[in-house]
């Protein structure tokens, strides 16, 4: 078989010792589970714009579309902060990064692992087991709709413009991802707007609720607000299976979903293209926290997010479920064993480094 | 001096029942404070649709502009959700109300009562005691904005559009309102937008950060992208003090602040406008709650949010501070005295109707 392509973004903060681990098990599938991986690397963010000057620059962002697979750490961080240009911005080059390789469909799951239950704000018999499965549309909306910008109007005001916007088949392709996997999951999905207050929203509800009639009659849908929801997520979690928003409420909805988890440094996320001609999609994979620059470089970072999106990577991108499945179990038996990264420390556990956690999951392997 | 002039806006659902409370209280007042309130009703919402095939009519709006404040119950329920008409539903009549009233500054504390600490989904001790004031921009945003709609763009495609605007006045007259706050808090603001993505975040932060040094640099001032925001509400909500946000995030946070405390049930809220030559401002008041229209009529809800926004009212728009105190003193003795209605019920508890609760607080009172 062809080998594997990946390319990695360690990115700023955290990013490059988180992947470092990666790297690690990268190693040990190649030695041990015959895999080739050819591993390229390059610099997005900060670590970009310290290089380049700009946060993705053209060879890079050729590489990304050319491999099978991204794998990002992390960007950002308050070296870079100040400037008031966007396209100097870290995040830049994670955003062009979804946009350019038609990254629509991000997969956030907000998952309780059962040895981190009691480290949740939320009391653990509301939470325990919770498994919900998050697609947040990554490419439309008001991340980039146009106009936008700010303008002088005189007077001393300045008037900040951005358009949220979404088209029929920008709704119906990420509802179809948000179905298909409910199909394999609890066949139930929530789709969340603000159809009461904006016309976008409504568009998105009616068109979710088209496809629905049209293809997927057997999955349950609800609609729900996403204040509600947001309420909804607090109240009664395990109600949810899938859910399926917009950009914007996605990545509030699904930072305050992994927050309740008590699992933030243990959540990967996957963001996907469209199938091609042969079924293959473009994605990228990286962990749901941020670039922590408070920690960073102190080897105290907890790697298990990025493992897992490297997890996900083996399932969606290289079909290897199996594989993914003895990484994901590797991971839940160090936890089990009382092996801790400083985030999730708690009272009786061995805390450990990022390479000594590392350590434990290759020997686990 | 002049008598006290009050618009009742019941509303829908569990509104007219929760109001009706409020007017014991205030026949109370009249009888035993000597208040004399000039207490006027109308219709909105879908109560008003159904009158007047309109959720706001012509001369309940100058009613509403002629008091000095306006009770607001709830509007909204499943009899008015489909029309597509954005005119058409109960939610145009509040959105009506806030614009041409002009209540910019949405003040919703989310407050845990010590009797409730335990309704939250939320341990005990990341909750208790929290008191947090929200303060929601209200007339400006997405909610707004123009260019919006629906429009066919050929091929079976529809394209929704909203637009986000903010300009300086705006958000200087919303922050000013958060500092003031704070002053007689904890002297402390936290700012919500997505700066990093949204260029209308950008301008709300560079004008916050302006108006913080120039008038209220003894606030301490932070901050805070409203995905991290939604996160460290729930890592650790006693961080904050007042937070002030546009109207979408807004909506999101102060409802995920709300079902946080546990005490929904129990939460009011105030809207303001700018104050007038001789310091008045226009106002309304509602409880945070909904209109629960599946336990609508049935004597079951909790009448203590709408009460406590009637306090509110008593403070903000009357300047009674010491007999909002009395309405909240006695509502916190009726808990700590056991009785619950469903909403807040809790084993060893009183369960009581809507009206039962209104008798225990009047005899409190
Ligand atoms: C870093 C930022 C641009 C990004 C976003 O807002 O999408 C992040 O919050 C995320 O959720 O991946
Ligand atoms: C009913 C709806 C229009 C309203 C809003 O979105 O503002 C409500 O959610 C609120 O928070 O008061």
């Amino acid at each position: 078989p062809a080998n594997k392509k990946l390319l990695f973004l360690p990115g700023d903060g955290i990013g490059p010792e988180v992947m470092r681990q990666v790297r690690r098990v990268i190693d040990w599938m190649d030695r041990k589970r015959g895999m080739t991986f050819d591993v390229s690397e390059g610099l997005v963010g900060g670590a970009a714009i310290d290089a380049y000057g700009v946060p993705l620059n053209d060879a890079t962002l050729a590489e990304a579309l050319a491999v099978d697979a991204v794998m990002l750490g992390a960007v950002g961080g308050p070296k870079w902060d100040n400037p008031t240009d966007y396209t100097k911005r870290p995040e830049a080059g994670l955003l062009a990064l979804r946009k350019e390789l038609g990254l629509f469909a991000n997969l956030r799951p907000a998952v309780v692992f059962d040895a981190l239950v009691d480290a949740s704000t939320l009391k653990a018999d509301v939470i325990r087991g919770l498994d919900i499965m998050i697609v947040r549309e990554l490419t439309g909306g008001v991340y980039f709709g146009e106009p936008r910008g700010i303008t002088d109007i005189g007077n001393g005001e300045r008037r900040g413009v951005n358009t949220q916007v979404y088209t029929t088949s920008e709704i119906r392709r990420v509802a179809r991802v948000a179905f298909e996997l409910a199909r394999k999951r609890n066949n139930k999905v929530h789709s969340m707007e603000k159809a009461n207050v904006m016309e976008s929203g409504l568009l998105w509800r009616q068109e979710v609720t088209k496809l629905h009639q049209e293809e997927y009659s057997d999955v349950t849908l609800e609609h729900m607000y996403a204040d509600n929801g947001a309420m909804q997520l607090l109240k009664n979690p395990k109600q949810f299976d899938v859910i399926v928003t917009d950009n914007l409420f996605g990545d509030i909805l699904s930072d305050e979903a992994s927050m309740m988890t008590g699992s933030l440094g243990m959540l990967p996320s996957a963001s996907l293209g469209a199938p091609d001609a042969d079924g293959k999609r473009k994605a990228m994979y990286e962990p749901v926290h941020g670039s922590a620059p408070d920690i960073a470089g102190r080897d105290l970072a907890n790697p298990c997010a990025t493992l897992l999106s490297f997890a996900m990577a083996l399932r969606y991108s290289f079909d290897l479920d199996e594989d993914a499945k003895l990484i994901e179990k590797a991971i839940q038996n160090v936890l089990g064993g009382g092996m801790r990264t400083a985030d999730i420390m708690a009272p009786g556990m061995a805390r450990c480094s990022t390479t000594v956690m590392g350590d434990s999951i290759l020997r686990e392997l």
